[in-house]
């Protein structure tokens, strides 16, 4: 075994904040990397938690770290920013308090944003994600901050999807259009102290009751107040009640089978979208352009046209 | 010239409306149709105009499209919704306005909903608004409803962006995160009656500032009240000062071409995506996906295969 896979492979976190880096950053090796770590992962349930900015995700993580070390679990988190620029460290205020856990050897928490992350914050952070199932953490949790489409995206590696919402937030049917409703195995109200506790369960009742469900699991609603570590067990325990409901149905494996197709032909997806890139930067293609601004040639015409050029190369890089 | 050609260019409504929904509904020579009629296109000026639900778009597009009729210009709309299922015609409740055009000839206006459009909402919206540009329209509005990524999409056609907000709606900071600042030529506050229509204006004008303009237009801002008719003129004449800026600057051609390449692009990937999805529908994928969730593969490498795969046939349908 290679000494940086050994680092990796031995928890130290140094090593694994810096090859997160490389990363992220679009090293050369990157590629070489990945292939190196992919026959030790798999071994990690990685666990996604999203919500709204502002719901105490992070607040409700650190409770969640400290349940989990209570139990000698190693615990992993990314915890994605999208509209953070800061990347690297725990920078943002609010993560300030996941640092209780910072001399904890089986605790490594890594902070993701927009800055520095060539190639998409979501790719970035499902390889990242992957770092950490092959350094051997038992758990790794995926934060994301925000209910859109590429919060969405990212927890599309997760064995278990949480969505944390707030009562009196207001933000059930945006979470409902954003087809968030469907991905989630389970539902968070943090902060449940709050008035409209109540409603809001009932609302996620009846939209859950809307919408049809692929299969038999329905999502519990979990009530959580973060900031006074209440609740923070019963969740434990609904999502190992998902897991082993996922694992009797050999769907625990189905989903995982899901992930993996999906990164392959997001992969493959890349590498055309590359080759074609290179190709249209090409002068005739500008050329032809011009004749099809000038209504000489049409716009679908061009397309077959260069198609077949990108599919003629099949030699040299990608 | 084809009957239908014909008819189409003699602005047979009936007759736009039928070839619209085939194009919708993903007709077979659907590909043939728009190569027919892209030798006619150009000539129209592309309006887009967006903004959130309940903004007063359609109001303001009824005050736009009878402005444009006192000066003898034939307008074409394409209204399109996507949280909305509906399609074909003036269905919606705040459309309903819009028919007091429904006899004038030189009037085409069509709604668009999520429904029965194959392919996607944004392509076949960008298709509708081709037709209606072949059929002659001096001018074609395009309405989406909404401030996200798919609208912005759809504004990838139009020579010149209205972007339309309320005072006190407080969506700007949404609108400035979803990247449409930098996307619209041009702001419309309507209700501008309401209070807090100074300060949305100095709001927008401050983020103005921040956003880094690609060129030296400065997105005028247009105060409207459309229920009352007030500031259309004065809107007509600024999206005409915005037409002459692009025109003096060789930037209405040079869009149009940028605009053009994207489509190729688009229809490109199009292409390579079911391409691709055909290939890894065969059986022997499944195969090899049993291998990489065992550990026995890697992703990057069965991708890399397959793309070789995807490459190497290049016979054949697509």
């Amino acid at each position: 075994m290679d000494d940086w896979l050994r680092l990796i492979r031995n928890k130290e976190k140094r090593h694994i904040a810096r090859l997160i880096s490389r990363i992220e950053n679009g090293d050369p090796q990157k590629t070489k990397i990945l292939e190196q770590l992919y026959p030790f992962t798999g071994n990690a349930w990685l666990i996604g938690i999203t919500g709204p900015p502002g719901a105490g995700k992070s607040s409700l993580l650190d409770g969640l770290i400290h349940h989990l070390r209570g139990q000698k679990k190693t615990v992993g988190v990314i915890a994605v920013d999208p509209t953070s620029p800061f990347t690297g460290g725990a920078i943002l205020g609010d993560r300030v308090r996941m640092t209780r856990h910072a001399l904890d050897k089986d605790v490594f928490i890594r902070s993701m944003g927009s800055r520095g992350s060539l190639g998409g914050l979501s790719r970035a952070a499902k390889e990242a994600a992957r770092v950490l199932d092959a350094a051997g953490y038992d758990v790794v949790l995926i934060e994301t901050v925000g209910v859109g489409q590429a919060e969405l995206d990212i927890m599309n590696i997760a064995d278990t999807v949480a969505l944390v919402l707030n009562p009196g937030a207001g933000d059930v049917v945006q979470v409902f259009k954003a087809g968030i409703m469907e991905a989630a195995d389970l539902f968070i109200i943090n902060k449940a102290d709050l008035p409209g506790a109540a409603r809001l369960q009932a609302e996620i009742e009846e939209l859950l009751d809307l919408v049809k469900q692929s299969h038999s699991w329905r999502p519990p609603i979990v009530q959580t107040v973060s900031t006074k570590n209440e609740g923070i067990e019963n969740l434990w325990a609904q999502m190992n009640k998902h897991r082993r409901y996922l694992e009797e149905r050999g769907e625990w494996s189905g989903r995982r089978k899901r992930h993996l197709k999906e990164e392959v032909q997001e992969v493959i997806e890349d590498m055309l979208r590359r080759r074609l890139e290179l190709e249209l930067s090409k002068p005739e293609f500008q050329m032809e352009l011009q004749q099809v601004a000038e209504r000489k040639k049409v716009p679908q015409q061009v397309a077959r046209e260069w198609l077949e050029r990108v599919l003629g190369k099949t030699g040299g890089e990608i």
